[in-house]
């Protein structure tokens, strides 16, 4: 406790190790001194352990009104800066979760608030309007300059909604409305369709699937839940439909290094998932669509090889499916591209690809086939949140006038490799260093140390997650730079020489 | 197209006819002065049809993005005060539509406008929250604030969420915890129910229902949409879960008029209820909950008596099954209480109380029994949007100092009664009045014609909405006065006269 309560910054100074200096602390990297992020603080700074007496009174008052099992600490917004959420307790602390992927360009950052105190963005505030119906003046210009601007690769069409599971939610509709029409060979509903879709029945609501993978998440509402398969809390004692579930490849890392073995791994997973698809088909309950995240994310940070992403591509085509990408977690940047999908490299990477997260806005860009063929089939009050657009416009003119997309490649580059040579110096500790970008994750011996381990960092001045069974992942915003990385490697040193 | 460019206040200063003086124009009502509200404008102002040739174009520019088939007319919310909708063409209209019911106290309320100036106000306009893990420091008290001070009786417990949709899955979600824990007898899962909800199978995703009531609208995602049963169009080509669907009381009105016809109608929808619990269980598919509005909105504004939503709480309480409230249509103070259940006067009305829309954000209220027992089983990366409450605060002081729910009676019954002159004089064309505060309908001869009076009365400077198949409905903001009612009830009758 008492070694807490000294400045982080303090402290990092006194800390001496060999690797410390042969990676690059950034009290000597040169590197790291031009990409300042001048509005951010110098580093951590502990005042109490976390959650601190004030967390914990306030913990206490919300328990009488929420469940707050999940709740970590409460947070200072207005005190935080950059890549450092405050707490309630003064404590500051470098975070690299950021709001569970969330943060695109860290917290109050300059170009935000000054949008915010436009008078001319006021009323898109104030007037939250049903955009399906009733959409402002400046709403096509606005998504024109905001998300067309980052369409991904031969899609021209999006449609925002409030949130990933909505998002998905959606999707999955657009995707059995186009599935259905296309069966039909015309849009026009039989009268049996008309009065049994009415009561839930075929063939009115069909018997039709999306396929999914083993370790995906999509969200949480009850048919994203159908596709979600990571962990137990989310799914038990919900009812849910008979869908086909594939198995993800489970490869080893470094990637490169493991290419034949993953290779055989991939083609497996993808025979698999045409046995699937030929099975649901004889069962009556066609596959129309396939979800995948080009990163599991919440599943623990699976990755899978371009290879097996175009063969996937490829079979959803074969068999008449339409190829859903669930960016909601990797999109945004954090990747290195502005889309995970981008590293496969193809010009038709998908049918539909969804976001939310460090977009701000939920919503998903669609290929035209897949666009409802009529109103109010994809529909709701609010459609989404114009004032999330402002953001979204600040956001990508910063991206851009900041080159962030190569910042986080190198970040996320001096990221990976510290992670490698730590678990190279941890070898019963740490496996499975990965990542791309900034978008990185690394396995710990087992789920009780890992949770632990969460903890000594959050103490120490750093906030991360876990995900998957014993995986942290990091997901700091696009603004986190190499001496950022380097500030994370030596404290996550020290909690690492705890735990040897 | 000429008339329709003079100005609309001019227009009905010329009106004369006997109903006009009879039922009080604002022009002559003494009452209505004393509560003019002092930033809205006098009247509509109609300068093109609508859509005017700014939305036209507007429309066109949006069509190469999204399906706009629903698009009405493109808005200027800037310009926009109190009860008036301005059009990016200049036509100012007397909205008794509020963006599908979710504008609670009107257009640029100064109080709103007034609340974004406050510099404290910023950091949570620019730092969304994941709320279930990193709340800010001020979101106990918003909520008591806010939400908890217009909690249904017997509530002291609420979760926000981002929209009505989301709301309403996650109640379902709490509902099928709380029954199959209350199956189990404790809280443990078994290995099976473990390993089985992986993959959306039983016992871990058990076949357990919701009961729904044809008519009613919950909202569009998966789990919502097999309660939803309003149109076709919402749920034709979606997978849907067998789940039961009772008929919802078709009542003759004025209610008291029937009431003896009307109980036994609501004796035999009640029956069909019980019924349909005890073939549900039969078929290994037990009714988990029910779910209900005390208004079917979208389904038409089908109203039943108190004595039928009592005698459904009870069945409820019977057969173990929880009881959901939707109010994400009636919440708010539209039917001139805050809640609409409000009006059954019960103690116990609910196990949870679902709402949304003019609430600004989404959620739930729910019994202490309902709260789901573990953390991350009710989750999301948002759990809402704390900048949403604090409008909300701003909203509710408004209610309470401008004493808006008294105002919503009084504006309500002069609605009402207007209604009820104009289907005395019309009776081939309208039936049916009926409604609580301001939240009215009244029945049209045929669709056809309900959907040219809804176009003509646009044009002629009034913005209503439609629902179930012949129905128009009310929703004014809660800052309708009697004197809009009568601007209403003039321009609406020369669009009946249109149509006789």
């Amino acid at each position: 406790m008492a070694s807490s309560l000294i400045s982080r910054q303090v402290a990092l100074c006194l800390h001496k190790n060999v690797w410390l200096s042969s990676a690059g602390c950034r009290y000597v990297s040169k590197a790291a001194a031009k990409t300042q992020v001048d509005y951010d603080y110098d580093g951590p700074l502990m005042k109490t352990t976390v959650p601190g007496p004030r967390s914990q009174e306030l913990t206490k008052q919300l328990g009488d009104i929420q469940n707050v099992g999940a709740v970590n600490f409460f947070c200072n917004y207005e005190d935080s800066r950059g890549n450092y959420l405050v707490d309630v307790d003064g404590n500051r602390m470098l975070d690299i979760y950021t709001q569970i992927s969330s943060i695109p360009i860290g917290y109050n950052h300059p170009a935000l608030l000054k949008m915010m105190t436009n008078p001319n963005n006021l009323s898109t505030f104030v007037n939250r309007p049903a955009l399906g119906i009733l959409p402002p003046e400046n709403f096509p210009d606005k998504i024109t300059e905001s998300l067309l601007s980052v369409a991904p690769s031969g899609m021209t069409r999006v449609q925002t909604m409030a949130c990933g599971s909505c998002s998905n939610e959606n999707a999955f509709k657009s995707i059995f409305i186009w599935y259905k029409n296309k069966e039909r060979g015309h849009n026009v509903p039989s009268e049996e369709d008309m009065s049994s879709c009415m009561i839930n029945q075929a063939p009115g609501c069909p018997d039709l699937s999306i396929l999914s993978f083993m370790g995906g998440f999509h969200g949480r509402t009850m048919g994203c839940l159908a596709t979600t398969h990571s962990k137990v809390i989310h799914k038990l004692d919900v009812p849910s439909f008979d869908w086909p579930v594939a198995p993800f490849p489970r490869l080893k890392y470094p990637l490169e290094e493991f290419a034949r073995e993953n290779a055989q791994e991939e083609a497996r997973c993808l025979e698999e998932v045409e046995d699937l698809i030929v099975k649901w088909r004889q069962k009556g309950k066609p596959v129309a669509g396939i979800v995948i995240e080009p990163i599991q994310a919440e599943g623990g940070d699976n990755h899978a090889s371009p290879d097996f992403f175009r063969n996937l591509r490829n079979i959803a085509r074969k068999h008449g499916c339409a190829f859903l990408v669930d960016e909601v977690q990797t999109g945004g940047g954090g990747t290195g591209k502005f889309w995970a999908h981008e590293h496969w490299g193809m010009d038709d990477p998908a049918d539909v690809v969804s976001f939310s997260k460090k977009l701000l806005t939920g919503g998903y860009y669609q290929k035209d086939a897949l666009q409802a063929d009529k109103p109010y089939r994809i529909f709701n009050t609010w459609m989404g949140d114009p004032s999330k657009n402002l953001f979204l416009v600040e956001v990508l003119n910063v991206i851009r006038r900041e080159n962030l997309l190569e910042e986080v490649t190198r970040s996320g580059k001096a990221l990976l490799n510290g992670l490698y040579e730590l678990q190279a110096q941890y070898p019963g500790l740490l496996s499975r260093a990965r990542g791309q970008g900034t978008f990185c994750a690394i396995d710990v011996r087992d789920a009780a140390t890992r949770d632990r381990m969460l903890v000594q960092a959050r103490d120490k001045g750093v906030l991360l997650g876990g995900c998957g069974d014993v995986s942290i992942r990091f997901r700091p915003a696009l603004i986190f730079k190499e001496y950022h990385v380097h500030i994370f490697l030596n404290i996550f040193n020290d909690v690492l020489a705890q735990n040897k």
